[in-house]
């Protein structure tokens, strides 16, 4: 691929325009590729500026989450399996430079490890500006994202203003590997829902629930 | 302490003038305090701050160091000993809320929370400019700066740019719980010193090591 060809397909999938074409194939290039630079160093500045973002976004869109909460959330965002799918998803494996003889199929370390070079290589041409308008891409990629991510969250947040009191949800194993959650607002049951995770059902749970309230409020 | 005794002597610490009164005190107050707000959120938002603004510093400076050496050297600075070390050299002590009843020493681990939280006070205040500006001092501050933190890079890139070769450190226990390091560039004897540990007595000795290649290049 060349130079051209390259930041085309970049500005493609993230609506970035870069300069620095170098830098851009250094946080793209796996050392498998046995080129002189690659990606480590970018990824190690890459990652925490990520961090910091999603941080900052979690700091101030979850107002009421205290830091256990908060750390929890942005492990939500930030972890191996939720970066590998929107690398895949944004199909950057299609402008990766990696030897693919010994690489047959990517791996998700190394995936990861790519979306948070490239944070790196955006911040160091384009300042934090640029590293958010990625993130925004990146945020709004994410597995779970929005609707799932805050609906505990939301359904929190508007039982508070109803009835000045916390959801809650009794959540039990039902069958082998299946959970059921239901849930109650000031006592009075809501909605109920099903998950293979004690998470995924809450999460589902709360969104029945808060479009059952968004209806009451019509 | 009024809130105007507090932004002054906030100011005298960090040159740093703040405005929001309220969101430093939150990042000063432990909760011990018993008040409404603490720091932790703060401190959540204000330890990944950091962990970044180290992370482009490191990056920047030490550009022949790979993405580990750069890790260890991050946490050189980003470590409990050294930020309480801070707290207590910049006079943090005396600003803060705690209860001094049932704190009657306040631990290193209350001190790093707010030299992060602090952090986060200041970006959301002041953004990422005002960030740096606390991270600078922080960096002066720091335990082993600039001279030692840097001493064995420093010889690296001297020696390098001298003999195109990287110094050679020949580091051994000296006595009981003594380390004693020799320096040599190109085979050649430059300098020794004696350490506590095996770290302290290579930068000491790489410190020497510089203050001869100076006087050689006079």
């Amino acid at each position: 691929m060349n130079d051209k060809d390259l930041k085309e397909m970049f500005k493609k999938i993230t609506d970035i325009e870069v300069e620095n074409v170098e830098l851009l194939k250094e946080s793209l290039t796996h050392r498998s590729k046995g080129e002189s630079r690659s990606y480590e160093r970018l990824e190690f500045l890459g990652d925490s500026i990520l961090s910091f973002l999603t941080s900052e976004h979690l700091y101030r869109k979850l107002k009421e989450l205290n830091e256990g909460e908060l750390s929890k959330k942005r492990s939500e965002i930030v972890n191996r399996e939720n970066l590998s799918y929107i690398f895949s998803k944004l199909h950057f494996d299609e402008i990766i430079f990696v030897d693919r003889k010994s690489l047959k199929s990517i791996p998700d370390s190394i995936k990861e490890d790519i979306i948070e070079s490239v944070f790196g290589a955006i911040y160091i041409e384009k300042g934090i500006r640029g590293a958010k308008k990625f993130f925004k891409l990146v945020l709004k990629n994410s597995k779970d994202m929005p609707d799932d991510f805050y609906a505990k969250n939301r359904l929190q947040e508007l039982s508070l203003s109803k009835y000045k009191k916390l959801p809650e949800f009794k959540t039990e194993v039902y069958r082998e590997d299946r959970f059921k959650c239901e849930v109650y607002l000031d006592g009075k049951y809501y909605s109920q829902s099903f998950g293979r995770s004690k998470k995924e059902s809450e999460k589902k749970a709360a969104k029945l629930a808060i479009k059952k309230i968004e209806k009451e409020n019509l």
